[in-house]
């Protein structure tokens, strides 16, 4: 282990930490607010990182192993550190809570532990809301987007972008963290415009546009989406989130005029069909409850790119509907969206990975000497890949059901401890029952905050990361 | 595929059915019930089956794909024909009611949709007990065992025994058919006995006898175990459900004098450490409900021994029991027995094998040049069977996310389906809340009644016989 690359790393990550504090002070600057609570945790930042940068190690060289450990480790330490405001601030007095809410952001979940959101102070709540935005394109494939890097610096990328992704866009590493940045902001910023256009004040936009971006799910309202009241907006956020579900590949190929390229991807076809197909049975389902033909397509279409995309943002209490209805979105959170999205969940691909897997795994029981590959967008997926795919699967029932067993200490239902697991490990936001749109996170115990804390970490990383920095034999010298 | 020999098997196995009817028509007229019910089922049988075994194939060669095709075809064939007295007699008069409970006798579920058991005929109570006996062991190997066979019959064998197993015991398969058959009486009779000793009356030892050699779990109390307040009783019901979800292998070495062997193996230990780990945890939150320790410590035993085992017996209403026991035990439905027991579940040996597959490829990724194999009882697992174990899971959730999606649309709770359908899947037989303990699964629509059936059949088949039945790519000529 390069220990002292290691250590570089992370405190490059926490200085980065604290420059992207500075907006939100200016907007608390802005609203007249309060800027201690960030000017401390910047001060904090600085003092811990500040030494630790002035001497660039020699050897800057990377493996896997210290990919791992430092994006997992990052992601840990900038939750650990964006919670203070938070504290600082009062708004969430309880530095477990504050922990909880900030890893939910980082890793783009959503779930929340506030009761009541409207008239916190605005700088805080749009921390609250950045963190999505920042977790969403990842804070390493940001710096190494600022920064030039030598070594391996790819191991860093694969560990932290989700999903079977083919890594780089172009030959050269910065310059693919450039594209996935300039993407991720020119689509942000249309969002934001959109949004404008439809009515929300300009920090509305702003806040929503980076809970949808990040596929986080944040609101600054109590109603969530809902609290605008305002359809047109609702589209928009609704097709945004589907959006920034896709792979940003296909926005790359799109751009560079390989739009055929782009809409022969399999993984996007089937993701947008999912959408579309469930959108259609939530409606039937829901028909009876709502006002008319529009709210009724409006309302499941939002909900189920909502879900579909990891994203979290409601316009209703999804937790009254009827049971095929929530059946069905618990098996879209488990779907989630594209690899190489911001979204989370299994990923698309993986699903159309481990299906075709199936398949040959019966074509070859039937006829045991022929020989199949599995195939994907014409071309055939490496065995590594399908081998890692499947395994995906297993790790992450293990770290479901574990997950699940220690939530259920607390005694809630069995719909509130497997939603809220199920929606904390795939970066939703709400389940159901106690934890559905209309509740929140607050009543479980402190010991159940951590393990769903860490259980959005492993979402947002796809679980390896996070293994390998809390295994012995990581940190077992040879 | 060879159709003749398929038709062979088939035409059989249905005889063996109607040969094995004969012993409830014999209760029946012990009883002075009509034996009406089951001379026209007999009849039918015969009539069906005769024409096709009176000229023995010339080709007896069977393959992988007729291995699968004749196992899944005989148990939903079984199933279908042997629900015929139910429907007869009056006790079921709906047919698809009749062909669950058939479904799930064979499968060794146990899953009920009668409202009241006590006071039907004794005759089709002993039918539907003795299904599971059946199924227990497999009908099958019991065809193996008494009819001398060519071909390759080691596909039937392997397509029938549960779970990742070395298929044969001894070099000649009838021979091994043989003796798994006798082990399987000889403790059969063990608890025969010991719950006459127990003060139970015939009739009833024998029928629990059944229930718990083929882990099934049909009871002919409306209260199941609880319903002889007889403490004795309950010890040995849960000491014979534990002892009958260990791999049969096991006693052979112990018949043959290889008792170390035996002690050393890592399924039958983790499958009893993870009995007593979960009995001692299931004692300690219900202490407080409970009469006294003993009470506390044999409830918590026999549930625990019941869920692990898949038998699926009660003797409290365990839906009322903390979440955390609650999701102890879904944890426990989805783990169950060991390989080539007469139980459901994933199987103790996938966990094993898929547990240790993950710390292999967490090693691999921190040591990409590393060479690793999975290791159990000492010796390499094949990667053949690394990567079945790991499939089989990914196999499995599909199999349970379509099953829940399905009988969602009766709107019951989240909860009911899917504890109902693990307890189906995993071939346990009680869930929670409608399709607890206390309840059963009449109120079911005809149409998720069918889906469980199936699904049944998928848990004691392990997925892929039942798939590649139901495949059109197995029926397509080439």
């Amino acid at each position: 282990m390069n220990y002292r690359m290691l250590l570089y790393l992370l405190c490059v990550i926490l200085l980065i930490e604290a420059a992207l504090l500075l907006i939100p002070l200016a907007v608390a600057l802005i609203y007249g607010e309060s800027a201690l609570p960030f000017l401390i945790t910047i001060g904090i930042l600085a003092v811990i990182s500040l030494p630790g940068i002035l001497q660039k190690p020699k050897n800057t060289k990377i493996y896997a192993k210290e990919g791992f450990v430092t994006v997992a480790g990052s992601w840990l330490l900038m939750s650990a550190f964006g919670a203070l405001p938070f504290v600082f601030s009062g708004a969430i007095p309880n530095y477990i809570d504050a922990f909880f809410e900030t890893c939910s952001g980082f890793s783009t979940t959503g779930a929340s532990i506030l009761r009541v959101i409207e008239g916190l102070p605005k700088g805080i709540l749009f921390w609250r809301s950045f963190t999505h935005w920042i977790g969403g394109m990842g804070v390493l494939v940001f710096m190494l987007a600022i920064l030039p890097q030598g070594g391996h610096a790819i191991y860093l990328l694969r560990a932290e972008v989700p999903g079977p992704t083919k890594g780089k866009l172009v030959p050269k590493l910065r310059h693919t963290a450039i594209i996935l940045y300039a993407i991720y902001i020119a689509l942000t910023l249309t969002e934001v415009i959109a949004l404008l256009i439809a009515g929300l004040p300009v920090y509305d936009s702003l806040v929503t546009s980076f809970g949808t971006a990040g596929t986080g799910g944040f609101s600054v309202m109590n109603a969530s989406i809902a609290g605008y009241n305002n359809p047109a907006a609702e589209w928009i956020i609704a097709a945004f989130m589907l959006i920034f579900g896709i792979n940003f590949n296909l926005f790359f190929l799109v751009i560079v005029g390989k739009w055929r390229e782009a809409l022969k991807s399999e993984e996007a076809r089937v993701y947008i069909s999912l959408a579309l197909i469930a959108t259609a049975i939530v409606c039937i389902q829901t028909y009876s409850m709502s006002e008319n033909l529009e709210q009724c397509i409006r309302t499941s279409f939002f909900q189920t790119a909502s879900i579909i995309s990891t994203s979290g943002f409601s316009t209703t209490d999804f937790n009254v509907w009827p049971a095929l209805t929530k059946a069905l979105l618990i098996l879209l959170m488990f779907v989630g969206s594209c690899a190489g999205s911001t979204a989370g969940g299994v990923k698309v691909s993986r699903i159309i990975i481990v299906f075709k897997n199936t398949i040959r795994e019966i074509r070859h029981m039937l006829h045991p000497r022929s020989v199949n590959t599995v195939r994907m967008d014409g071309e055939t997926v490496p065995e590594e890949t399908v081998k890692s795919s499947v395994n995906y699967i297993a790790l992450y029932i293990a770290v479901l059901i574990v997950s699940v067993l220690i939530v259920s200490i607390d005694g809630f239902s069995f719909e509130t401890n497997f939603s809220g697991v199920m929606a904390c490990l795939n970066n939703i936001g709400p389940g159901f029952d106690t934890v559905g749109p209309a509740g929140n996170y607050a009543d479980y115990s402190i010991f159940s905050k951590i393990v769903l804390s860490f259980d959005m970490l492993f979402g947002r990383l796809e679980i390896m990361p996070m293994i390998i920095l809390l295994s012995p034999v990581t940190w077992r010298k040879k």
